[in-house]
């Protein structure tokens, strides 16, 4: 298969010298050297990420973290903001876990405001919050700062989830600033690794507020998580390693561009990709709130879309579509995020151009 | 690191050439490239387990089959047979996702038999009856083709879940001769693979009851995975596409083998360390339920067994202590699995006997 650079909104593009990590020996997951590998992990996470909070990875892309949250937070009912696709999940895996939820519905394009979390709150009891803070779908990156802090200062008891699968990483953020009880992300977005592994971190309130929830089964249960890395530094069940070893590479490689750094490099390519956009489109999300590391971009003058990727395929270049029936030819994403500088994002709208023009 | 060769049960040695296919560069998990990856996957797990029962491929390891299981399987109790760590493991699942189970246990190093599961069966109204395979801790090879028969002559409707994790790629296992409804194993063990994926085979009449039975969640709903790759053939989520590569080669190379000729080079090195035992220790399992894929043998000579391991780390080696506090020094296991040969599992017991020689 020929190479195309990935400006889809994950996986993303990982360099050979990251996937090149994978090819290194396996080690027992039950020896020192794996228990100092992934210690060495959890402290650069907690660097990187400037938080306190407990810090764990899960062999498991990040949408088990849904399940977790249904099965480990929820007590009883939850609120989940439903601005697209993912959100939509969010809320149907509470659902489909047995649990009580409330889908916050806005239009898709819009953003969850807290004033509208803090209106459902008053009106039932709800025990979580959950929030995608990077619609995929739609392009929109939801105010979970302020989201987080007027759920704790009315509401000190309700659990935050967030969902930053696809903005962690990029989008610079730092749990104990948001007021997160969990917030999880996955590997092939913003880490610009392979897909593969789940990165979460969860606050104390969380820990105690799992130990009171029944049916949290094994594989998805933060206390089994929990409680193992406390006893042995090591994982519940056998981790993917070769991951492991393109992770704790890959987060040195962040960590020396620092994170400030990174969420203004990503902050740049969403500005250009915005400035193209307006030349004679529109960003599919209502202003103020456009994603940094993904641009949905409302397709106003009818371009075909597939017809752009067939083209862009043949430069070796791969944007995505709309999401699902609903935005398909609609919209357009574009993925700029993880490796991706502005000169590459500039080299992608320039050819975008060159073929449009044609 | 220096290399060490895993003679452990899992995760084992994977070669570098099939570490090597982790690096190719990442595919969008939406195209028809990985399409085509992810269906000649399947492919060929039709071709090598002989089956024509549903196949699939989640990012995950194995384990989390035991939450999959009681999610979708269990509708009001199962009967769970108890025979060390990892079937005690499936049984507290159960139990931990809010379903009732019945522990059918026998003592550390016996077989589950059939007549014990009949026996059980015509007490309780169970609908579903689970049993490890392989137990990695005792190596104890559970009759699971004589389990399976006796269960569906008399109870059909009662699913039959089989955890496989450290037998199927080396024990030959045909889901249709053994009844299972659902049969699945991890890839760092006989497919010699690094972790990151399971493997799970099911039957249209799991697919039927999981219909049945609500609260499966999202991650590990057998109806989503199922339904995406029937409108699709992709994974509901994204999938570890480094490892999917990996994944296919390997499938290749097994296939060049022959799923007989592995089964009969993992019962060859079995025998062998079984009569290396014998010379003046014991197998731990029952005689005739030895496992092919990881020898559990009592250390009845009273040897530091700890000792041992360090000793053949200086020499590039690494076998397992006994599993858990019950069992660490009292036992200890080899694993002859994946890639291994008579001529390597001999060159291990050589070493072994010369440094206690020494």
């Amino acid at each position: 298969m020929s190479h195309k650079r990935l400006f889809i909104p994950g996986p993303t593009e990982a360099v050979p010298e990251v996937l090149g990590q994978q090819t290194q020996w396996l080690i027992g997951h039950r020896s020192k050297d794996y228990t100092a590998l992934y210690t060495g992990i959890i402290d650069k996470l907690h660097q990187y990420f400037e938080t306190r909070q407990h810090a764990t990875v899960l062999t498991a892309s990040g949408t088990i973290w849904m399940d977790i949250t249904a099965r480990n937070m929820v007590r009883k009912k939850a609120l989940a903001g439903v601005c697209g696709a993912f959100s939509q999940r969010m809320a149907n895996t509470i659902r489909d876990s047995g649990k009580e939820v409330t889908p916050l519905e806005v239009e898709w394009g819009k953003a969850i405001k807290p004033e509208m979390v803090l209106e459902e709150l008053a009106k039932d009891d709800y025990d979580t919050v959950a929030v995608v803070h990077n619609e995929t779908s739609t392009g929109v990156r939801n105010p979970i700062g302020e989201i987080g802090a007027a759920i704790k200062k009315e509401y000190p008891d309700v659990m935050f989830v967030v969902d930053a699968v696809s903005s962690a990483g990029g989008d610079h953020l730092v749990p104990e600033n948001l007021n997160t009880d969990i917030i999880f992300a996955s590997t092939q977005k913003c880490f610009a690794l392979p897909p593969g592994l789940s990165i979460a971190f969860y606050s104390d309130e969380a820990v105690e507020r799992a130990r009171s929830v029944p049916g949290r089964g094994f594989y998805t249960d933060l206390i089994a998580i929990h409680d193992y890395y406390g006893k042995k530094q090591q994982n519940p069940t056998t981790p993917n390693i070769s991951l492991m070893y393109a992770l704790t590479y890959q987060l040195d490689r962040m960590l020396a561009e620092g994170a400030q750094a990174r969420h203004q490099r990503h902050e740049a390519m969403a500005q250009y990709t915005r400035n193209w956009a307006a030349k004679d489109m529109e960003m599919f999300a209502e202003p103020g709130y456009e994603s940094i590391t993904v641009s949905t971009i409302a397709n106003t003058q009818g371009r075909d879309i597939a017809g752009l990727n067939g083209e862009l395929a043949k430069r070796g270049y791969q944007i995505a579509n709309g999401y699902g029936a609903k935005l398909k030819e609609k919209t357009f994403r574009i993925g700029h995020m993880g490796e991706w500088t502005l000169d590459d994002v500039k080299s992608l709208l320039w050819h975008i151009d060159e073929i449009w023009r044609r």
